[in-house]
């Protein structure tokens, strides 16, 4: 079992799901993706879900809890993929890994109808709940029982009644121009590195790249985070990160931090070859 | 074996226990209930290992490591209830698992009788445990060596003598006035709700309720975070928590931000209805 | 598998790191030492891991990822000890796990040849590595790959080629004098307890001492977080601390908030009977 949720780790909301789980299946095991989204930030948790999940293992069951409207009329949902099972809200949440497989993009404000391959299940036998069900935490008392229950061998289709479509959450793409490429930060993690929204098959093709951010010009990617190269701000760089998107960091320090900028901050890059 | 303790994850200390336990039983396996306790805040510690505990399976070993007087005069005891075993210090941390069990709360600075079901030993029987003992860190080198043996299947009384009663923290109760109830915020989690020590049983016979504090007062209760329903202040709701106790919060917000309180803050519920 | 990393536990590295490991040996078993290393700070990690390696299973696998030069020319190495393997970068970080090997330490700027009863491996057989591997996360790309392929039985010599040196990290030795010893603190817990880089061994003989930090003198040793003992900063204690060095401590408080300092600053011993 697998978690991605904003509850954090100095609270006990993630040690009382794991024991919920125990008492259903003894032999269960837990990783931690993370639970460091922030809190009820669905779009974070979309994108740390989708860049990383398929890291595990296909058989795995992920249990996604980024729920700011819990005990409303959103739907809990379980969705399989050839690449893991999903538990969660149906928020949007899980719109990274839906993304994956779909052909076309939904517009905004539409749902994504479920492409071959994929099926989903809206959760609505309660008899594989915990019991009373609180209205503010489904963590413990809907996702991780119907996981639980799941990793036992309990079909998707005892858990709930089959759907054809999913809650859809647009996705910041970034905006292609004639010499270059307009992005935002997506992620900052703990090292400052800036993560953005421009994949790095945007880049590989290019002799030469500038990169633009919170008024610095960086000339040419790096490939470590040791490799300096040259820069009109000396100790920032650009490089392709582990994500697979352009970052922007300070080697031994904190990109973050030396720019002052956050998330939703613009990330430029241009073409000087004109290619 | 399942971990309630002040220590954090940032230092070593729960890795190094967890290291320990596995020398001395290799199949071992851990669960973190938190290691996020304010240090050395016995009182929270028992609040949140007693709300809790029921969530895990009844055959838990319990580590519970809230200590400040490590190294002194308090005696490391083993706790056997119908619903798991407690390791730790005799400092009162475990009172709220004994307050399920006792019929008649003792009076501040007395001792709480072990009721009939429970039984405890003080750890005198220093073959299991870690050697050097330091004075400082007995997670390691008392609780957790124990804990470990028993869960290769010592008996209690091989580990230690028994005893008849355990130190007793006092705990805050609300007042029931005649019109309404006076509580405190007891616990404050990393999204700001604020946790009150008012139970939801006092709530649930009345059709309507006033809910003050920070100067401000709230009208009704909330089914979820979702639901705002009518306030003087628009953006604070109340309702029952996960906790099962009245909570205080702000939908996509962070309450104790919003009013500015902390923990052992007054809450105040009136009954407008009169009942 | 042992992990000691500088990654934290917000975001997602810890956790893709688990399940890839997962995805080799689906057996695999995670314990966490620590991941709250100050980022790329390659000598506080050589010393958390020094002085708490020993606590774990002599069989224990540890990855240690603190690794400010990932993808340059510093290798990945694997070293087996007489107390568990370990797999990371040759950058020093492994260098007091070495010392307990070595009868001569090396001089600075020169590498540790590895003692008798100690082996290593450069990490060269890209067979066992993740593909494709990225420039800027070897734990997941090669450390973690290569840990989980030995803990299937895969020989050291099978990852990679022999080598006889390591990288050295000088280490901040204490200075004897003729009447005490000049150290340092080198590590700040998270309840503000200051461990110094003073040995035990050093401090045990002496019927008194007298400690000196932050301008501050304290006389004499306690011997719990409770004794407080006499001191000219009456809340101030020093004691040998459960990872064997001197610390200094505020008994139910936060030591380093106190003084205002921090890892680096001086702490002095004098032996005032002359002994």
């Amino acid at each position: 079992m697998v978690f991605t949720t904003d509850f954090g780790l100095v609270d006990s909301y993630v040690g009382v799901m794991k024991g919920v789980a125990l008492g259903i299946n003894p032999q269960a095991r837990f990783i931690d993706l993370t639970h460091g989204i922030e809190p009820q930030d669905i779009g974070q948790g979309a994108f740390v879900l989708g860049v990383n999940y398929r890291h595990f293992p296909q058989n795995s069951i992920h249990v996604v809890v980024v729920d700011p409207d819990v005990g409303t009329s959103r739907w809990p949902v379980l969705i399989s993929t050839p690449h893991g099972q999903f538990v969660g809200p149906d928020n949007g949440v899980l719109s990274r890994v839906l993304s994956d497989y779909l052909e076309d993009i939904p517009d905004t404000g539409e749902k994504a109808d479920l492409p071959p391959g994929v099926s989903a299940v809206r959760l609505t036998n309660e008899a594989y709940w915990r019991h009373p069900v609180s209205d503010t935490f489904h963590g413990r008392d809907v996702f991780v029982p119907v996981a639980a229950h799941l990793s036992l061998g309990v079909p998707p289709t005892e858990l709930g009644k089959p759907i054809d479509s999913l809650v859809w959450l647009p996705m910041l793409k970034p905006v292609v121009e004639s010499n270059g490429v307009s992005g935002q930060v997506i992620y900052k993690d703990v090292f400052g590195n800036l993560v953005s929204n421009i994949p790095a098959a945007l880049l590989s093709d290019h002799t030469s790249v500038q990169v633009s951010i919170g008024g610095q010009t960086i000339e040419g990617l790096s490939r470590t985070f040791a490799d300096t190269g040259s820069s009109s701000a000396a100790s920032l760089i650009a490089l392709t990160g582990s994500h697979g998107y352009l970052e922007v960091a300070v080697p031994r320090g904190n990109a973050a931090a030396v720019l002052g900028i956050d998330t939703g901050d613009l990330v430029m890059v241009r073409y000087p070859d004109g290619c």
